[in-house]
């Protein structure tokens, strides 16, 4: 069987600097490349949290002290990690692919997705980024820059952006151009760069679309025969870390929603990774969502392992 | 006639603050997309001098200051400069496109340029890059870092790289399908981000490629028909600047090359778009480079102004 697969790795994996970064891809690349060389067309996904919020952080520190440089707004440092992330993460695929004798083009495309500017999360941000600040910065920010400031669990005020939901991806075309093309590409950095539609234009902006949901966008657009989402652990569980604890093999989306209304999966961790699943699964009848981690990718696609999420 | 173009843009041309790039783009779409709209198949080039700049000052001046920000190698900060500027400059295409019901793909592939490590540059780093040290400081980074540092024209000192010839494209096939496919590509931004080969890995260099050069490096792998080689004056001069001043329209290898022997460009300014030039129209039979400025692309496509560097 060989599968299209859009595979969603975290930007946790990925490292706080560019020598963990370009050290920590290597062993991402590996599994990636299993699943190449078992003749799945893969495109890659992955999250930035840790590295735009790094370079968020410096060139907002940076243009408070050197006089050269400018504030950049958050969606041209989501573009930049795009930039960082994938020329390390394409070189690393591209070298395990090389070492197997296997030559495909691979390569990043800069990657905007589109939510609606009405979604309701721009009522509410919730999503924090970048530095903390004393209470007092962060009055300054809200009244200067407009900016939405919370308490963050006694460890001082950060800004917050909405978090919307994904409705479609501009450069669409030229990642499925590519990917009909045999190419492995690297897409959606960060759950991609947000921008809503204006008549012709697309305007960026300050939001955090989650990179599982962007990867289930992308996967339904190329009519992926799977999504992967790779998590910490191996399956998905319900009780967690309680004697009842249970690992999931299956779910259909009818149990899959049950056991979200039960409470059994933690908002900012397994619970929007099971809503991205079903949302890609749910999209159209064979479209199968796993959730699993890096290691067991392939062996989840056997169906060995992992947690299925299945329109049945 | 329908040509496949490829189009240098400078960085100059970009700004230097994310508000200046969005208006400028702008402008730089308009007569981009003329030649598309007469059915040309445009490819994008830029330069990233004043960005790729802002962003290593940015990065250098918090990784001294913000406990979180690593030191950011240059070649990553070339990697962000392409994100941030293609984000742009793609927007701009697309807007001006649809404004004029062109529908066609437009897309940033993150692209490194393959130099020789062995290149005769690396001996002589010259290209100046960065922020202006004082003597004390710029002798602290030669002994930790091991930069090279050069007095600057009074200004103080600053790191100089080497400016390495491109030898080849790494994501040239990636680039190839998609103009085959009727997108619109941006790539080798900045002149690509530097990198040397060691055996199958790809390696980052302090570097700068000439935009230029790498211009006509990924026009030879396209075939394309024409380089054009933008610049602020719309035609090539000799005797610039005195009263002999002469504008030319069009000259062969052999006058091109008496020209520069006989020190009738300006090494940094029209030297390189020149040799850049006799580069890509000597590759082959039949190749065109056409210098002139943003607004005269169109006329010089058709013949009426810019200076035309054939192989005849």
């Amino acid at each position: 069987m060989h599968d299209k697969i859009v595979v969603a790795l975290g930007g946790n994996a990925l490292g706080k600097t560019p020598q963990e970064q370009i050290n920590l891809v290597k062993n991402t690349a590996k599994p990636i490349v299993d699943l190449i060389q078992h003749g799945h067309q893969v495109t890659l996904a992955h999250g930035n949290g840790p590295q735009v919020g790094m370079i968020n952080l410096a060139m907002d520190t940076a243009s408070k002290t050197a006089a050269s440089t400018p504030e950049m707004p958050f969606p041209e440092c989501g573009a930049m990690s795009q930039g960082y992330i994938g020329y390390h993460l394409q070189n690393a695929i591209r070298e395990e692919m090389l070492g197997r004798n296997i030559s495909k083009p691979v390569a990043t495309v800069v990657t905007q997705v589109i939510v609606d500017k009405n979604d309701e999360a721009f009522v509410k941000p919730t999503k924090p980024i970048g530095a903390f600040y004393t209470e007092e910065e962060a009055q300054e920010l809200i009244t200067e820059k407009g900016f939405d400031m919370v308490e963050d669990a006694g460890r001082g005020y950060r800004r917050v952006v909405p978090s919307p939901l994904p409705i479609d991806v501009a450069e669409k075309e030229v990642v499925k151009t590519l990917v009909d093309n045999d190419c492995i590409v690297i897409t959606v950095g960060g759950g991609g760069i947000p921008v809503v539609k204006d008549g012709n234009k697309l305007i960026g902006v300050p939001a955090v679309i989650d990179k599982d949901f962007a990867s289930s966008k992308i996967a339904e657009i190329l009519d992926a025969d799977y999504l992967i989402i790779l998590t910490a652990v191996e399956k998905v569980a319900i009780n967690f870390g309680t004697k009842n604890e249970k690992w999931l093999d299956k779910l259909t989306l009818e149990e899959a929603q049950q056991y979200i209304d039960e409470g059994h999966f933690a908002p900012g961790s397994m619970l929007p990774k099971v809503k991205a699943a079903m949302m890609f699964a749910s999209s159209k009848k064979g479209r199968k969502a796993l959730i699993t981690s890096l290691e067991k990718a392939e062996e989840g696609i056997e169906g060995k392992t992992g947690t299925l999420i299945i329109n049945e």
